[in-house]
């Protein structure tokens, strides 16, 4: 297979399948079925927007990984996925959305011993489960099992996630710059999505995970609301949070933009945030906690009264919607991973106020020495235009 | 609620909640949990992207829905949801993706009775479902049932759809004219996703439930691979399938672009394909079945000799990613349900061949009398740049 440009050498990619595998054996499982697209494409390259029907990868000790899915999608699999042909199948299109059967009665005859599946996942189905439970399989929870494999990154993928920064910096300096009042925010929207694809310096963007979030003024109190027609207005403020994407890889940015003159409660808050996110940068370093991170941050909040209690980052790489976390630690309180280098990092502790919201974030790297590197290079301030 | 601008009159929300209750009542239900993003839009004008953490809309009999989800989202219910402010509760941020509890937990107090849940849903996992089973409520499968609900769209939604048109007809026009040979295929997706999301006429654009997928030459056979940095080639077709959306409502069209002069197969494919686009339009008339489009298809395919086993449509209307189906009947030879007017359809018969692929589709609306109605207006033919 591979007939497209791979990602990565195939060496990578059986190096992350021992990964994998070593999982596996702590977890006393004989096959592993993935159903995330993120953990299917980290695996074994396959890259299509294919996730809206069941399908999966079956990873066993004794042989390479099976794509299985939909038959017309067996096409995309032989031209993206490194394996030889034979480890892709497909089944019938009688299977595809119909109460009569499911898609999974097909899978069953590939899986055997004591399979682990990804029990909390978008794209294994309760429905899913209880198929493959019907026939007998016996099933374990391996949710995160491949999720956790992925938290410290290669330097292939740390080299894409620099790509995908400079994308980020640009989709961030044209939004703030584009931002005025009497501009519909569609408009703005519109030219992000532009920059994001077109991309930088031959880096061609690919789609991020999740769609630009640019919530104004009070709207910016709800952290996931999108976007609509109507126009910036001044005396408000947007949060823009973006990523931008290369090769599936991740780097999310978000700063605020206010249209004229911030008020004082805002620039005591941005004052707060900018003092929490250089202790937060600092405390992330190899052998920290996690909890540290926030720990950092929540010491500056506290100061000028800010009591937040949402995580503040979650670790970010290779994504496919709706999320571009990793969704396996977080930085909070009551989490006590190690940092290692190379793990990374969204560092997000967006202010969700009465009224209002801030958010200036950074996404990072932890270094083998040494505070935090972030992967874009921008004023970590508001952007105000007065 | 209700803050931002609705999208429908609460009226015709109130009639969607009688319309679902009477389905409830058919199937026994005294509750039912809807996780789709789709159906919670459709019944609460619920809208943001938060749909990568557990969240749901519970129906009864007797009360105005309630919302459910993480507490920061509670912000963007109360401005985007019709019902009155106690009916939006949220749960605490230490639920967030930890493997110690799960937010299903906090949800069990809110449910009772015989509750009907979406078994087979991306947003529904294996252990949400197995989290409300522990807690022993009496669960059964009502997968679907919101989204058949759906299927016959009012006049409002048939007048967003049209809007939604205007945007799939510029952005196929925009593609056609930009791919040349040589350009980068990311350049032309990228002016895509602008012209998406501008809008046309006071339209503006919403984001699609799936990204554009424009396979090019011998990728075309793959028909769910996206896009990379590579240009254009003389000699290949290009499938562009997209949808234009308008607050939601997607009206997917896909067109063939050959740069060069199409080989003789192709065309003979092309003439059969228009053969059979016609006889299937002039089949989908209320009171026929699913089954006779795909079969008035098929028999101007097979006179050519191409025997084309995937189905050929698919409900179309309010979508999230990862799909902008409704996931409820298929225009196939094994779907017997009877077409009804104002049931819209994306008429889909992409032909993938070996070493390439056609696709010239329509959005269709079904008619009170007579065959059906497209949405777009553009020329039912391979677009050939010579």
């Amino acid at each position: 297979m591979g007939i497209r440009d791979a990602a990565f050498e195939v060496a990578e990619y059986r190096s992350r399948l021992a990964q994998v595998r070593a999982a596996m054996d702590t977890a006393g499982l004989t096959s592993l079925l993935i159903t995330d697209p993120s953990n299917m494409c980290w695996l074994t390259g396959y890259d299509g927007w294919s996730f809206y029907v069941h399908q999966g990868v079956v990873v066993t000790h004794d042989a390479d990984p099976l794509w299985w899915g939909r038959m017309q999608d067996v096409a995309g699999a032989l031209r993206t996925a490194w394996m030889a042909p034979d480890r892709a199948v497909g089944y019938g299109e009688h299977y595809i959305q119909t109460p009569d059967r499911h898609p999974m009665e097909d899978l069953v005859p590939h899986l055997s011993g004591r399979i682990g599946v990804e029990l909390d996942n978008y794209y294994y189905s309760a429905k899913a489960h209880a198929v493959l439970d019907h026939a007998g399989l016996d099933l374990v929870d391996a949710t995160g099992l491949v999720n956790w494999c992925r938290a410290v990154k290669s330097d292939a993928e740390i080299a894409f996630m620099r790509s995908a920064a400079r994308i980020s910096e640009a989709v961030v300096d044209g939004m703030a710059e584009r931002i005025e009042p009497g501009v519909p925010k569609n408009e703005v929207v519109a030219d992000a999505f532009r920059d994001a694809i077109r991309g930088v310096d031959g880096a061609w963007g690919d789609y991020p995970a999740i769609v630009p979030l640019v919530p104004s003024g009070a709207d910016a109190a709800a952290p996931h609301l999108t976007w609509d027609g109507r126009p910036f207005e001044r005396g408000e403020a947007t949060t823009i949070e973006i990523a931008g994407c290369y090769r599936r890889y991740h780097v999310p940015l978000c700063r605020s933009v206010f249209l004229g003159e911030p008020p004082d409660e805002m620039k005591r808050a941005e004052g707060a945030l900018i003092e929490g996110l250089e202790a937060g940068l600092d405390a992330a370093r190899a052998g920290n906690h996690t909890r540290d991170v926030a720990a950092a941050l929540n010491r500056a909040l506290n100061k000028v009264g800010i009591e937040r209690t949402a995580r503040c980052g979650y670790p970010i790489g290779l994504s496919y919607p709706p999320d571009w976390g990793e969704r396996t630690m977080s930085l909070r309180a009551e989490d006590e991973t190690i940092l290692q280098p190379n793990m990374t990092f969204h560092f997000m502790p967006g202010l969700w106020m009465d009224g209002w919201g801030l958010a200036i974030t950074e996404s990072i790297r932890i270094t083998e020495n040494g505070s935090a590197e972030c992967f874009c290079d921008r004023p970590r301030a508001m952007i105000v235009k007065p």
